[in-house]
């Protein structure tokens, strides 16, 4: 069957799903996987044999197994930039030729060889300078792995904030402390506006900047012109996009607080969901089974919002990670040949560690007017409480609570998957992200876009950089800030943020 | 006009507003508000005067008016729980009879003079034991308003977490720390379980725990019960809900770290936007605005999503505080008598400061399928870089970009509000809250739901209580594990978590 045939027949049964019995006592085993610690429950979801085997057939439909061929060959996954995707390769899986993976093996003795040298000079603090991509992945980590004493020692200075520097870096004892500026371009923004900061504090000082500044790029020249000493600039491939970057020397600074050798356990746990990914049938295959439902709830069940909730207090920031991986990634409406979709792609992430996210908005999951799914992720080394309430949560949306009183009535039926981990370890979260990543790949497969690139975010930037002059510029109003080129709303803020305050 | 005929016209100007020209130079004088060091420009909306008409006569319809007269009149606004809702009363707006003030003016006076015991005695620290409302309001305003150092001395303990209390209690000097226990009912697990744990931390280093533990609490008979000192007690009024609670003495930690000058001038902040609300019209009325525009969205254009994007780091909690506020309090699907509505409430809210949010997620915003309408945070004293930033992100949703090449394509006319304030003072902030506060009121009345229960999280609590048992009791499964109080899936899970790890 085409892709269309089966999205009819998907359309068809979405109107029947309410006849599902979530509860039936058969279908945990069915619709389960369990692997190397780590299991899948989406028995809660509202599938049957035949919808599920149709989810499937649509993933063929949008040849799959070769999209996932061509990622792992070091194929062009990302044409609007003409490039491969070699994010798996930065963990040892297959992807790239074999100079690319002697370079990712170098890079890695290099990220090695700095922790090392940090060791001998004493090193007590990284101040790690970089946004977006270059920010999200390290600090998860850090907070996933790190002692809560390392964790305190590691700073992660990201936006134009005033406010954020005086947090992060006054207290700093800057010649104890190692500065990293990680810019895929080395033209960031923000991150080279504060690189610049940084070393003028080094410079008032009398630090010597070029001892103590270190730089993650794709672009070495650029960051050698800028004044980082050569062996100080560590690289990294242009085939890795900042949300995949993580396994590579982008993540320098958690595998300082949490050790090399932990930071070699999770490339490995990532490298064990490629293999995972690479080799499971569609039923038994997790990132499938997740990306397969998100389209049935995007596609045909018109879900727009997906939460994550995370019971471990080091999963935080899993989801703000999760809202770039996945929204950056699929949030596009053309396909990889400029046409337009004429249908959705990425909904909304957000979350909250449970279970402070009962405590904040599952009221709207339990009651509210909208159906919308849930990633509960706990572990097995959790308290026991904490996880009697992960499993709860899950339950009372599923069987919900009928009550004389319709104000306490819940309706029920309301889909989640559990993910259960043996324990957060370097492995185990290594398999949770890459199984996200992967996650993301196949519905970017199954939408038809362009996972790689976020070209989107471009025009932003470059509007930035004319209203930045604007208000830098003179005091008084230019003359061309009525001209065509502004809009009345952007002409009138510009006209208010100028003017004195008055408090 | 009654509110199904204006319903029909605006469903009807509902089709029409690819129409309109958000960039047009006279759009900003006709809808924008400034007052008092603070603007509001809803200019960049898909309204005209005749659609903002009618949003205007929609609230008519739902009598806004005499919703708001009872709320500040202290009267049956949460029905289901027979009680009004006090918190503007809290601030010393009006509501509430002559003795309800009497009383919070008594609680206000306590909380100072337990702060000032506290300067005497030398504590440096607060651990502040409390989840969802009793946790959210006052760390963001520690973060927004504290200085870094007095921030880093305040720790909120949420989570039956073994993790969160190992990252923020071990550091801990017990001695000059004092312990405020704030749970309204003083029964919520987590709280008083983190408490219970605390105490025995006390008790192995033969500290007293009755001299540095306080309770924030409507029922002060219970916190006494637990062992809490009479004096070492501050009551709320039952009539305060946890979201609406910052201002009352569950604000202690706060007003410690702040000053209780600073957090004066706070509630004197939401005073101002109280007496704002009562009095402007609605076209000249921020919390009816954005309350109005909200409707607009979600039950005519059929929105799903909204953006919480503050440019300012001390705001970084906002979003998870108004996904509490609005998500808990509007995420109903039954009226106030009972009756099941035909249309939906709250949508999902998220966000990240900028400009981290563009670095992460704003991909999705620019070039994916939905349309998510934006609140950007502005302040008059933030860098320009990140003024500009934050401009130029609304200014490219609204015009957009066309090129040659589809994937660099904006569709733009992609509507945002931005709110600028003269700085993120406490008398700012406090009516940024209020502001938030009253547009989640006006929602509620408009959508006729009761915003001040949560009945919904009480089903989940009730199972964790279940499951817990059976987790810690027989470690062989239960034999009413497979009864059929027990579904499938949370039976597999119930047995999957009891065996041992792998790992």
């Amino acid at each position: 069957m085409n892709k269309s045939t089966i999205g009819h027949a998907l359309t068809a049964h979405a109107k029947t799903v309410g006849d599902i019995d979530l509860a039936d006592i058969a279908r945990f085993d069915r619709f389960h996987v369990a692997e190397d610690g780590m299991l899948l429950d989406y028995s809660r979801h509202w599938i049957d044999e035949e919808i599920w085997q149709l989810l499937s057939q649509y993933a063929d439909a949008a040849d799959l197994s070769g999209a996932r061929a061509l990622l792992f060959a070091g194929g062009l996954v990302n044409k609007s930039e003409g490039r491969a995707a070699l994010h798996p390769a930065t963990r040892g899986s297959p992807g790239g030729d074999t100079s690319q993976q002697e370079i990712i093996r170098k890079q890695q003795t290099h990220m090695a060889q700095t922790i090392e040298d940090w060791h001998g000079r004493g090193i007590c603090q990284v101040l790690h300078i970089g946004i977006g991509g270059s920010h999200l992945g390290p600090s998860l980590v850090v907070d996933a792995l790190a002692k809560p004493e390392m964790a305190k020692r590691c700073r992660f200075l990201t936006s134009h904030d005033a406010a954020q520097r005086a947090r992060l870096v006054d207290d700093l004892d800057l010649k104890t402390t190692a500065v990293v500026i990680v810019s895929k371009s080395f033209t960031t923004g923000e991150t080279i506006e504060n690189a610049r900061l940084v070393r003028e504090l080094y410079q008032h000082q009398n630090l010597d900047p070029s001892s103590y500044f270190y730089a993650v790029t794709a672009v070495p020249e650029k960051a050698q012109e800028w004044g980082i000493d050569q062996g100080h600039i560590l690289s990294i491939l242009p085939e890795i996009g900042g949300r995949y970057s993580l396994w590579s020397s982008v993540g320098i600074t958690a595998a300082w607080a949490i050790g090399v050798k932990a930071f070699e356990q999770l490339r490995a746990g990532a490298r064990a969901m490629d293999q995972h990914f690479l080799s499971r049938p569609w039923d038994q295959n997790m990132p499938v089974i997740m990306a397969l439902l998100g389209i049935w709830y995007r596609n045909f069940l018109d879900q727009r919002a997906h939460i994550i909730a995370p019971y471990h207090d080091g999963l935080r920031l899993l989801p703000p990670f999760l809202q770039q991986l996945e929204m950056e990634s699929n949030g596009k409406r053309v396909d990889q040949f400029g046409e337009l979709l004429n249908h959705k792609t990425v909904p909304v992430l957000l979350g909250l560690p449970g279970t402070d996210c009962q405590h904040a908005f599952f009221q709207a999951l339990h009651q509210g007017t909208d159906v919308i799914g849930v990633d509960f992720i706990l572990t097995k080394t959790s308290t026991r409480a904490l996880q009697a309430h992960g499993l709860a949560q899950g339950q009372a949306l599923m069987v919900g609570h009928k009550d004389p009183d319709p104000e306490r009535t819940c309706p029920g039926h309301r889909p989640s998957t559990t993910l259960v981990l043996d324990d957060l370890s370097p492995h185990h979260l290594g398999r949770l992200l890459a199984l996200y990543e992967h996650k993301t790949f196949v519905q970017g497969v199954i939408w038809g876009v362009n996972s790689f690139d976020q070209m989107g975010v471009e025009l932003g930037k470059r509007i930035a950089r004319d209203l930045l002059e604007r208000l830098e510029g003179a005091d008084q109003l230019r003359t061309d800030d009525t001209h065509d080129r502004l809009d009345g709303s952007t002409a009138g803020l510009l006209r208010y943020l100028r003017k004195p305050s008055l408090s």
